[in-house]
């Protein structure tokens, strides 16, 4: 190992060595630290023209030096948050949408204004339900239910993969709707007449397997947001059980927590 | 390519070609479908004894081919969810625990049932506040903050890297805490006498760089649950801005949303 041949030269090596480690260490935690701070700016609009200041600029700003901001830009690069525009500079490429976790919303209803949510039916029809899908949706184990799968785009961007279980005697009547254009969430409403009541939510950051990350075109390995959703009619029986996984790079859930409930 | 030489020889290939690659995308489809009713299985321990039913009882369970099965085991293999012991079968190795998303906790808090946390301090000090953080803490840009960065650690296991700001007057009484063996949030409701309000959260998913992922010790590109919160007191002054890298193979984030607010 190179380390150990420097120190093997004499005593000035592994001092010289050890420093180069812990300034390496410590410009990677600054760069962290700092590429924190702008992830947040650059996601809620801090820097309206869509172009950061420049890197001596923010150098400044945030007593960092210029290698320790060029690394931060590397990290947020990485990410897919901004690019490198030559003779430009540092410009905001990210398209990540807000989804809010206040209240129990569906994909077009939520992300309303920032444009068109379309759905691409990949499958619909009844299928046995496995047991423990029956067990969340109160019908008997083996009965079909009805089984959506779709991928969820938003302006024609592949947002979510999502899978639908649904009772039968509810979902049925969904198959004559128009699934492309309408959020399961309105539709069970206007099928049943009744407005939803609440969902059980489990959100867990996996890697994107080959299969699922090529149908939601984002490179293998990507981080995605999984969502695994039971949601509740007002009366409170459940009607649709969901897995959804979103593309990290393109949604964040937002919300408020309280200390006393 | 070779789809072009079959179609070549003849009228066969083409169908052959085409029908296989259908069958692939479909038996894809449904591992997915599959591996994710068993991953909310083995999470919500729901294989009591921690073993997995044998590939040809999943297959009847789930009315799916054993090859079907076995691509779905490696789905959740891959997420380190599950391994196979030679002459035993699927076993769960999952270490994932549930942190709470209805009410504003601790990780020490939420976790008391699962373990120890203990927290690696990292950093600990004051530091000139970024122009970001001083507006979201309400101090005056520049002034001093204090700042932590912690990895923390359940039953001696990485879970998260905790980068925090906190207003001076605050921060500086936590210095001489046991910040190593207790939350930031039950020290400053000590501190102030006061209990925490609420809290601004947002959730992403993103692949973890490599500095991050080495001091997580994940490996590069791991997915990491990526919180950003800010906590404000009772009287609602803001207090604490955390940035938080869980590991996603670690922690999943339950809760409960209602449709009415």
């Amino acid at each position: 190992m190179p380390t150990d041949r420097i120190r093997d030269h004499g005593g000035q090596g592994a001092p010289t060595v050890a420093a180069h480690r812990t300034r390496r260490r410590l410009r990677a935690d600054q760069a962290r630290q700092l590429a924190d701070v702008l992830r947040r700016q650059l996601l809620t609009g801090g820097f309206p023209a869509g172009a950061l200041p420049h890197e001596s600029a923010l150098a400044t700003d945030y007593r960092a030096s210029r290698n320790t901001v060029r690394q931060a830009l590397d990290l947020l690069r990485a990410e897919g948050l901004v690019e490198r525009l030559p003779g430009v500079g540092t410009v905001v490429v990210a398209e990540k949408y807000p989804h809010g976790l206040d209240r129990l919303m569906g994909l077009a209803e939520t992300l309303r204004e920032h444009g068109r949510v379309t759905n691409e039916v990949r499958t619909v029809g009844p299928a046995p339900a496995p047991a423990p899908v029956a067990e969340r949706l109160h019908v008997p184990p083996g009965s079909d239910v009805l089984y959506i799968e779709r991928l969820r785009r938003l302006n024609g961007l592949p947002l979510s993969l999502d899978l639908t279980y649904l009772p039968l005697d509810v979902g049925s009547a969904l198959l004559g709707c128009d699934l492309e254009n309408t959020d399961v969430f309105r539709l069970l409403e206007d099928l049943t007449g009744q407005p939803l009541g609440h969902a059980e939510i489990t959100l867990e950051a996996v890697n994107a397997d080959a299969h699922s990350a090529a149908v939601l075109q984002a490179p293998r390995g990507a981080a995605v947001l999984m969502l695994e959703r039971l949601t509740h009619l007002a009366d409170g029986r459940p009607v649709d059980l969901e897995f959804i996984r979103f593309r990290g790079d393109r949604i964040t859930m937002s919300g408020l927590l309280r200390r006393d409930l």
